[in-house]
């Protein structure tokens, strides 16, 4: 039994069947919507699930992903190949017998832990200016996109600030500055967070925050992500996603302005997608998220699939976007107020 | 031991070692030469070879292809990924260890046969317009892209001539016909062979053209070949490429500039590879090899992998190829002469 839409979905009988979702790729976020059906669906009666891989792209490439949890049935992610041809058999009249063989099994739980890295700021050391990005990722690939580089930016993003800071004291960008900089310091503490267990569902990020829920708005003035890969951006669709008010967003327009003359593309666009930092752009701190032009489509070539290797990263991706990272907790570590 | 280019590998001794090409992709026919390096320079001495696939692009994708053929060491390809990184960890000074486990055997001889369309032509049945493809694939994927498209457009093509003449008594292009033609038929015999053995070296087509040698010139008034993706042309760099006179040239502008006018771009470039049909060029019977701009970079993505699968092509990518075969067998099944 072959399925395109959840529409058609429903007025099937598919008890004792394997059910096939050979759904359209209409980009990342729709489409993922059929893992989740897998599970969902597929429990009115289904033997097991077999689910096209969400993505754009394939060279035979099987993508996997959360979707299955809290299912008592076998399910997994066929490429397009795959997924197309068996289509082609089913609208051609074949009988389509397939035997699923799946190992796994849940291990259980265990602790992780965030990993944070502090400059400690030299005025108001309690207001964080906060960079992240997740150390965890799926049992393919090295997880060098989703979401080593964004670890490694926001990182290095910080290990530049303090290394240039020690050799330019001119560094500190005067025209937003009111009270006296430390050479190596911000005004805030510009903090770095490397999030565990994104992939079962942000379990890292919401346990900090969970943490610091109580003053979470007095304690950060500015949260942001990047885990749509760290790619450097080559056009104006390449953009900061930002949640927040229209006197937070009109300063961030002006850190995009410094980082265009720079001769870097990058917009800024509204948006209710922030990742791990979610939790605290729904409590009112503002908050962006990088997503490059090649974080929509290309991304989501390599996205949980064994090609997310270093390899991913072409020359200066990574030291363009540690560059903007730089730039804007720089910036906003250092400005008077919003 | 990692090797980039061929004079760096003179100077090591390589006793005992297994060799790994981390090669840069320079286009299919510069980089493929070191698959054949494997055979040629391995032997001196090498425990086995490792090459990084031959491909601009990969998402965790093995590419195979000949080039261990008589070699006593084994032989296998990586993805871009892995040998990349084996090449990261080697400068970075790392001890690589490597178990290579290949189980490959060569089975023997036998027989196989061309297969031969024709539609007989009404007035010089003798004189053979020729199209082709190679049926054979290697043994990953469905070989949908190398070259089922191939034959199936040449079929195709004569499918079409013969279908429209049968509807439509105007298609005979009467500009270029002197002689009466027939409803279904053109003036010349147009052929179509599915060529074998193309991936063990051209052993059809070899081996037809020796059975036609003695006079191939006289009974061959043209032959063509598509094996480098059945893609449709979406721009000017997709052209016919053709050897053969000045004369014989000038015809097969004026056929491309009748495809170009029913907004078909297309190009004709002088070329010496013409594959399969390389062995009839070489004598002098004028020659065209399609190359669509997707077949230069693009089709190397699934070239020789799982990936060569019918979903390569879209929509429209088999018709126009089609097409254009149709309009290049039919002008020169009636064109009086060269």
């Amino acid at each position: 039994m072959i399925h395109i839409t959840f529409s058609v979905f429903q007025n099937h009988n598919i008890t004792g069947k394997i059910v096939i979702f050979v759904e359209k790729w209409e980009g990342y976020g729709t489409t993922v919507r059929y893992r989740a059906a897998s599970r969902n669906e597929a429990l009115r009666g289904a033997a097991g699930v077999l689910l096209k891989s969400v993505t754009p792209f394939s060279i035979s490439s099987p993508h996997t992903g959360s979707g299955g949890r809290g299912a008592v049935i076998p399910s997994a992610c066929l490429t397009i190949e795959e997924a197309e041809m068996l289509q082609r058999m089913y609208k051609r009249g074949k009988k389509l017998e397939i035997r699923m063989q799946i190992k796994s099994r849940e291990v259980g739980k265990c602790t992780s832990r965030n990993t944070i890295f502090d400059i400690k700021g030299s005025t108001y050391p309690d207001e964080i200016v906060l960079l992240s990005g997740h150390m965890d990722s799926w049992d393919v690939g090295q997880g060098a996109m989703d979401d080593g580089g964004g670890m490694a930016v926001a990182w290095n993003a910080l290990n530049i600030i303090k290394e240039m800071a020690k050799k330019d004291p001119r560094f500190a960008p005067k025209r937003y500055v009111s009270a006296p900089v430390l050479k190596t310091k911000c005004l805030r503490t510009l903090r770095v967070v490397f999030w565990t267990a994104e992939e079962q569902g942000m379990l890292g990020s919401q346990a900090y925050f969970k943490e610091t829920e109580k003053d979470s708005l007095k304690k950060f003035f500015f949260v942001s992500e990047s885990d749509q890969g760290a790619f450097k951006p080559k056009n104006d669709k390449s953009a900061f996603h930002f949640m927040g008010t229209r006197a937070q967003m009109k300063v961030l327009d002006e850190i995009v302005q410094i980082i265009n003359d720079h001769n870097i593309p990058l917009s800024l666009v509204q948006s209710n997608d922030q990742g791990d930092v979610q939790f605290w752009s729904d409590k009112g701190v503002p908050s962006v998220n990088y997503v490059s032009d090649q974080g929509k489509d290309y991304y989501f070539y390599f996205h949980h699939t064994n090609g997310d290797y270093m390899t991913v990263f072409k020359d200066g991706d990574l030291d363009y976007v540690t560059a903007i990272f730089a730039a804007l907790a720089h910036v906003l570590g250092n400005i008077d107020h919003w």
